[in-house]
Formats: structure tokens, C-alpha cells, sequence
């Protein structure tokens, strides 16, 4: 199963410990990917156009700004994987960056964000009226830019997935301020506001790259397995991440009292003491800098990040297993090494 | 042409003079209508209901609270116009209905809006951040439904309406206390933001309803004019309604800065001591409310309510020209009757 001569190191380990497996994998994946990347890098761009300038504007601030594309590129590979050759890809895969980043502009208004990616958020740059609208606008060019492939599998597959999402960051939303929050109500939530838009990419990639019923359904739960452990890990960067490298504050989870998997283990198994006086910090105004470090290292010590980390190893095995069904080809690597990399990226 | 015996007289006469014609049309479109409006308030209770029940609660309240449902009645008239007779025409409908409503709960978080149909605004009430991602919930859902009809001409149609609506917003907002925006501007404008879904909601009837090439042009040519009358109209009784009949205060538009068609036109041809006047308070921070009837009464003053209604007469005659072709028919009155109503409506 395993392609990478890393994953046998213990996942749990302090992060920054794997940085130089880290690096290589990066690079093996890089140098696979780039040609996609290159691709969707210009129909990024060539779909930004709008009649509007200020529109472009912010979609290029949003779309512009360093992010991963990690949407698109398994969009990519999962048609290849199914035996697609074309490169008629590049404007569906496309979509789920729009749609993406639609969701970012509206997440930033709802969270009041500082800073993504080492910017100014663009609500902070343009304003709330603006940012919503826009992200408005990527959204319906989004449905727009997939209404185009004539295929209503994908778009069923596509409005449930964006369906789910908007109930999901909903959820998100009430459940601000919950230190009583489930670890099960958690995974609900983090399913469906990341791993669902994650797991369309792949399942309409399938679809896309003609792939049978089982292929789809296997795609399908790679993505959605990829994208719980791609979410565990994004939480526990709030709490063991560089503000450097993230491009954002750190502790800024706590900070907006969202309590993700690190802070509900730590809330299960810390010392009661501890535990009370995070009660009283967590959801008031203003944490100051020093008790959210508390946290943190708090969070750390009780556990919470090795047990979110060990439960992300597993959803990527799952990940991994779930493709198994395909035979050995250049584009399964591809797929496997980016499940691999979700573990141990650093930002 | 007139089907009403009321359009003789001058359109351009103040609101009012014209209530006791206006309760009969109003009267006669609701006995024919009333069916269709029952069947399309069951249909959005049933949709309303999510696992997440702050969405249904969100939901009923921009959805429950008097809507004209203007846009799924003309979608099934349209449907039944082009000879369709079935039942399975409500849930399509009610998309129309859904798009309308996360338009309206982003627009109230643009313009901080304080009232809605003699409500508070759902910003008021939930805050701005679940009053944007419940208006993102009911717009993916209603692609969602769309989808369901299994007919990519309708979403082809629908997702350009969107996408066009979506610009409108974000150019409305950027002409915000914008004094020199054209009457060309303006009407883009809200050609884009209200027009463009009128008409589709009219033009996806009768691809719905099976119409031919031409009935599908003509009905969404008629949605097109009548969608400019209706916004024409709705800006004038910024100027000229009451705010009890309107349920959200009226100069409303003036005080966020939104110069509509009224105004623009005094610019245009008022006297420039006034002009002067209206430039100075206009964009301020808030405009005291003695200023604002001010404003008001010089634009009415001016010619410039009479020069909306006049335009709205001339864009209503379009709209009933364009279904000329369409042979005499109970459906078919409804839509002239309906078109006639624009104009008279007092909120």
C-alpha cells in the first residue's frame, strides 16, 4: 500500500519533525503535477474576465493568493485515473476552485477575518457588501461554467455537494461559542463544509473521465476520506502551526470559539482544573495572547493534537484504500502521495 | 390590446388616484391566481424544512413574510401558456422564489437593511453572518431542485440568469452614492439585478411548458420588459409610497445612496439651485429626515416620478406586445392583467 517510504513514521510525531520527508514528497508531487497546475493556473485566470472590473479584481485577490489548488488537481487526476486523455478538463476542474473560494470570501465574512494566505482579507481590503456579492458571483459562474459540460450527473453530483455545504457551515455557525460541541458534531461539520466539496471534485472527475459506477464510488470516498483528514490537520495547524508559514494568526480557531478536535480531546481527557479555566477564556470577546497560547499548549499536553493526528492517519489510510480497486498507474501515485501529504503538510 | 379598460388612463397620474381600479385588477388576478398561489405556499413550506432547523426558521421568515411570489406565478402561467397541464410545475416554480430570497437576505446584508415587509430585516434579527450562508443555503438548494427537472436547457438558462444578476448586484454597489450614473447605467443595472430572473422565470415556463423556439422568446422577452417596469416602479414608491403599505421606510434608497431613475432624472432637468442642494446632502453619512423629504418632493417636483411611471408604461406595452402572438387565452390575460398591475401597485 504504501507508496512514499513515509508513512510508517509515527503520524503523531511534533510537526516541523518531518519536515525534510516532508520536502521530498512535496517535490515528487510537484514535478508530477505541474503541467496540471500550469493548466489550471490559466483557465483560473482566462475564467476571471467579467464585465465588472471589480469583480476580477477580487476573484484574482481570492483565487490569486497562493492557494493549493488541491480541488481542481484531484478533479484532474481522478478523470485520469478512469482513463480520460483530454484536456477538455481543465474548465470543470476549474469549478471547485470557484466554488471554493466563493465559500472563502463568504467564510471570511462570517469569521471576520485579519488575513488569509499573508494578506489582507478581502473583506478587510473591500468591505463585507463587496466580498459577499462577489463571492455571489463565483458561485453562479461556477454552476454556470459546469451547466456547460451538458451532464446532469455532475451537476446533481455538484448542487448536493453545495447543498451540503451551506447546511454545514451553518452548522459551524451555531455551534460557535459550543465547548459542548461532540466530537461526532464535529465530524458532521468538517464532512460537510470541507470533505464533501473535496469528494465531489473526485466523484465528478470520475463521472468526467468515464469511469464506472464503482470507480465513482470509489473516488468518491477517497475524496471524502481526504478531505475529514485534510480538515483534522487544518485544525490542528491553529494549534502547532508557524502564523509564518500559514499566513494567518494562529490560535485564530479558538479566538472565533470554534472548538475543533484538538480543544473537544482536551476537554474529554485533560485535568478538570485546566478544563474549567479554558471554559471561562473560551467565547469571551477578546482572548488575550497569552491565555491563547495556554490553550494551545494546553490542547498540545492533554493530547488532543496526536489523537487528531492519529485520527487523521486513519481517514487517509482509508483514503488510500479506498482506490484500491485501480490498477498501478502513474495517476494512482499521484493520488496516493497527495493523501500521504495531507498529514504532513505544514500549512 | 388592453385587457383591463384601466391603462387609458395617463400612467403617470400620482399614486392613489387609482386604488379603487387598482383593487379590482388586483381583485381579478387573485381569483384566477389563487390556485396556483396555494399550490406554490405549500410547495416552499415543504422545501423549507433542512436538517438544520435555523435555516427552515431564516427560511420562513424572508419566505413567509407576503411575498407577491411574482416570479413562480409567472413561471407556471408561462408553463401553461405553451400548453402544459400538468401539476409537477409548483416545485420549479418555487426555485424562482428561493433565488428571490437569498437575493433579498444578501441585499440586506449590503444595505444593513432595518426592515423588510413591516418586519425587521433578517440581519436585525440573526446577525449578518447566518443571514449570509442561509441566503447561500437557499440559493444552492434551488439549483439543487433545478437539477432535479433533469433538463440542462433550464439550468443553461437559469445559471446565466444568475450570473447576470449576480454582476448587477455587485454594479450596484459600486455606483452606490454615485450621483452620475447614467439613466443608461441605471437601467443596466436593473435590467441585471431584477429583470434578468423575471424573465427567466418566464422563459424556463415555457421550456418547461414544451413552448417552441418563439414562444420561449416572446415569453421571456415579455419577463424582460416587465421585470424593468416593476424595479422602474418599485424605485418610485421610494419617492411617492408609504411606509405602512411598503413595510420598510420609505427614501430608503436615498439615504443608502442609491441614486434610482427619479433622481437621476431631476438631475438632469431640475433647477440647479435645488441640484446643488441635493448634491451637498446626498452620500452623506445620514441624511436627516426633513432633507430626505426634501429630496423626495423636489425629484416628484421635478418630473421625475412622472418620467419613471412613463417609462414603466412604455416597458409594460413591450411586455404585452411581446406575447402578441399567443392566441387569446384565460392564462394569457393573466399575464396582461399582471403586467397592467405593475404599474398600479402601491407596495
Amino acid at each position: 500500500m504504501n507508496q512514499t517510504g513515509i508513512a510508517a513514521v509515527n503520524p503523531s510525531l511534533p510537526t516541523g519533525f518531518l519536515t525534510q520527508g516532508n520536502e521530498k514528497l512535496k517535490e515528487r508531487i510537484y514535478s508530477r503535477i505541474r503541467p496540471d497546475l500550469e493548466r489550471i493556473e490559466a483557465e483560473i485566470d482566462r475564467h476571471l474576465s467579467s464585465s465588472v472590473p471589480f469583480i476580477s479584481t477580487v476573484g484574482r485577490h481570492i483565487m490569486g493568493s497562493g492557494g493549493k489548488r488541491l480541488r481542481p488537481l484531484l478533479m484532474i487526476q481522478s478523470a485520469r485515473l478512469c482513463g480520460y486523455q483530454g484536456n477538455h478538463d481543465a474548465s470543470l476542474a476549474i469549478v471547485f476552485e470557484f466554488l471554493h473560494a466563493s465559500s472563502l470570501l463568504h467564510d471570511d465574512v462570517v469569521d471576520n477575518a485579519e488575513f488569509r494566505r499573508s494578506q489582507p482579507a478581502a473583506n478587510v481590503l473591500w468591505g463585507n457588501q463587496g466580498v459577499v456579492l462577489v463571492g455571489d458571483f463565483l458561485y453562479s459562474k461556477s454552476i454556470l461554467m459546469t451547466v456547460g459540460y451538458n451532464d446532469i450527473r455532475i451537476l446533481q453530483a455538484l448542487s448536493d455537494a453545495t447543498t451540503n455545504m451551506a447546511e454545514g457551515e451553518v452548522m459551524q455557525l451555531i455551534h460557535a461559542d459550543n465547548l459542548e460541541i461532540s466530537e461526532g458534531e464535529y465530524l458532521e461539520v468538517i464532512t460537510r463544509k470541507t470533505a464533501v466539496l473535496i469528494s465531489a471534485a473526485c466523484q465528478i472527475g470520475a463521472i468526467f473521465g468515464g469511469g464506472d459506477l464503482e470507480q465513482e464510488k470509489a473516488l468518491r470516498t477517497y475524496g471524502h476520506n481526504l478531505g475529514i483528514a485534510f480538515q483534522l490537520i487544518d485544525d490542528t495547524l491553529d494549534y502547532t502551526g508557524d502564523s509564518n508559514e500559514l499566513g494567518k494568526p494562529v490560535g485564530n480557531d479558538i479566538q472565533q470559539g470554534k472548538a475543533t478536535l484538538p480543544l473537544i480531546y482536551a476537554l474529554r481527557n485533560g485535568n478538570p482544573g485546566e478544563k474549567k479555566k479554558v471554559r471561562e477564556l473560551f467565547g469571551t470577546e477578546q482572548i488575550r495572547l497569552e491565555h491563547l497560547q495556554e490553550i494551545r499548549e494546553w490542547a498540545t499536553r492533554s493530547g488532543g493534537i496526536a489523537y487528531a493526528r492519529r485520527l487523521a492517519s486513519e481517514y487517509v489510510e482509508r483514503a488510500k484504500e479506498a482506490i484500491r480497486i485501480f490498477p498501478l498507474h502513474p495517476t494512482k501515485e499521484i493520488l496516493l502521495d497527495l493523501a500521504d501529504y495531507v498529514i504532513f503538510r505544514r500549512a
